[in-house]
């Protein structure tokens, strides 16, 4: 398995990244990782880290690189030679089976844009893909940020990709599909929710189609896939990862309040069932958000990457390439509804 | 002051909400509670509590009622004589200078615009706002979910509602005005945060306006308002609500696994340690969320309202017509740009 990482993206690159390039190829070894990037910069990171298995880590090189905060569009129209259209190109020429970054999002959905033979047929946006965690674990939403403007056949398009994505990946069986709305009238929400709830009820999928799905609701993990627009998704997913963190924040005060009262091994028990709980909600494990609707698998990662998220990202991309996550999403795209522009 | 209380709206309704009325007027010697709906059940409820001062709590009766589950047009149309069209008839009328239901949000929200000369000059769809928890303390998302189609005169304008309710209500000095979005950068997002962003920085309330808040920063409370359209706040809000009732579902749980390391009466302040915790994110102390952009207070509460969110709504909806926040609103809206249909 061949898998192109931009090595340039990511708050802290290209350090945590050629590392946890190395740790993936060191720990399954019928994977390749082509690193793609500033060649002298690579280099001295390799340097800095010791032996490497380099006949699996080879370089292509890039003069360009696309920053965190660069207009996509704009910065992909300038810099012709940059890490992550490259990416793309590799894919496309069929020389990789995956792409990963933690860069620049926008710029990585729209190099996918720019370069649409890298969609499945009649995919007008593909969607990310992200977890939030339920009392019967994790819920697939999609998308959390790569379409902003989506249209009812998108939301339905998710759905499969979703349901499709949670049984190769998490394992569910026959996961319901849930629209995120207002409320659980199916008049509520918008034109998108009543328009997507009336494509899934006359679809193949109907039995799967679960109905509205409140924000209060999703962590009962009925739905195990939650359809949403990208504005919408991105929202929910931040405010969670915000809500996590200042939870915890508050309740480390209030247990250094109570240290006084408490055993010390009861505390440093106490210390690790709380950072056990947090990691439920942090899914570094799984890397980075997948992007569905693409030939090929995409993994983006979170700017703040470090060196085992990246690692864990190629490891699930390198398993979405082998499970051919993307052929059963195009069969049963075959008869989906399209949107047009 | 006097204000109209729907007695029919709520889950539990009546029970609960005479209790509260009953308990707000006990409390506050210059506050009378017009108790609007069926008559003799309101009656069953006072013949129920025992002594209470009749003088202040007068019922007006209706025959229909509106039920939490009814479409709100529809059933505003058909049901003429509905307890919610009744206590904004009362507020229209000067009988009354506050209306508050726990009943169906959207009839609540439909009545108010069918009774359009209860809309301050230039308000298109009033919107309601919520407390959402922060490390500087609560912090006003408007919408919440009485806005489904949002303009950007919309969101203009719900930053100056919100605004002058933080200053009002939570004491707040200046607050900062953010606008919800799925970036920092300025062209992140949709057209309708695009434009709402171009009509803050050209307005008089530039100073005051702090650019794009992601849902991950919300809790930093730097930006004390956030404006989105009523979809987006009411999924963030329930969202919220969701995260912290899961969070300390599963908290529970790991105490419990851990209650025999730790001595009982350390056990018992840590869960009254949590208990102090959770109630930061229940804001039942306001009762409800006020419709703002109207002339006069309305408060919308929980429809699982007990008595004591009742008391508290009917005692801050007094406060709020009091504050004579209606008319800094209007006062400040008068510039403000306004959206057609």
């Amino acid at each position: 398995m061949r898998v192109a990482l931009d090595a340039m993206g990511g708050d802290l690159a290209p350090g945590p990244i050629v590392a946890g390039a190395r740790e993936a190829v060191l720990e399954a070894h019928d994977l390749t990782v082509v690193l793609v990037g500033d060649q002298e910069r690579i280099e001295a990171e390799f340097a800095r880290l010791g032996d490497s298995p380099r006949d699996r880590l080879p370089i292509v090189h890039t003069s360009q690189w696309i920053g965190m905060e660069e207009k996509p569009v704009e910065a992909l129209r300038k810099k012709r030679d940059n890490s992550i259209s490259r990416c793309w190109s590799l894919m496309a020429a069929g020389d990789v089976s995956a792409v990963v970054s933690a860069g620049n999002t926008g710029a990585m959905v729209a190099s996918a844009l720019f370069n649409a033979k890298m969609f499945l047929p009649g995919v007008r946006r593909p969607g990310i893909a992200a977890f939030y965690p339920s009392h019967r674990g994790p819920v697939v939403i999609i998308d959390v940020g790569a379409n902003m403007n989506a249209k009812p056949e998108d939301l339905y398009q998710y759905g499969i990709m979703g349901a499709i994505y949670a049984e190769e990946i998490l394992g569910a069986t026959e996961p319901k599909i849930g629209l995120l709305n207002v409320g659980a009238e199916d008049d509520k929400g918008t034109e998108l929710t009543r328009n997507t709830r009336d494509l899934f009820l006359s679809s193949p999928w109907a039995s799967r189609y679960l109905g509205n799905v409140e924000g209060r609701d999703l962590h009962d993990g009925n739905a195990r896939v939650v359809v949403c627009d990208g504005f919408v998704g991105n929202v929910l997913l931040k405010s969670g990862e915000g809500a996590v963190e200042f939870l915890f924040a508050t309740l480390k005060q209030e247990l250094a309040r109570l240290a006084a009262d408490i055993p010390r091994e009861a505390l440093e028990k106490a210390g690790a069932a709380l950072h056990r709980l947090k990691a439920r909600f942090e899914y570094e494990e799984f890397g980075g958000a997948p992007l569905l609707g693409i030939k090929g698998a995409c993994i983006i990662c979170h700017g703040s990457s470090g060196s085992r998220a990246i690692k864990n990202a190629l490891r699930v991309a390198g398993t979405m390439a082998s499970d051919r996550l993307s052929a059963r999403i195009a069969e049963h795209l075959q008869d989906a509804p399209r949107a047009t522009e």
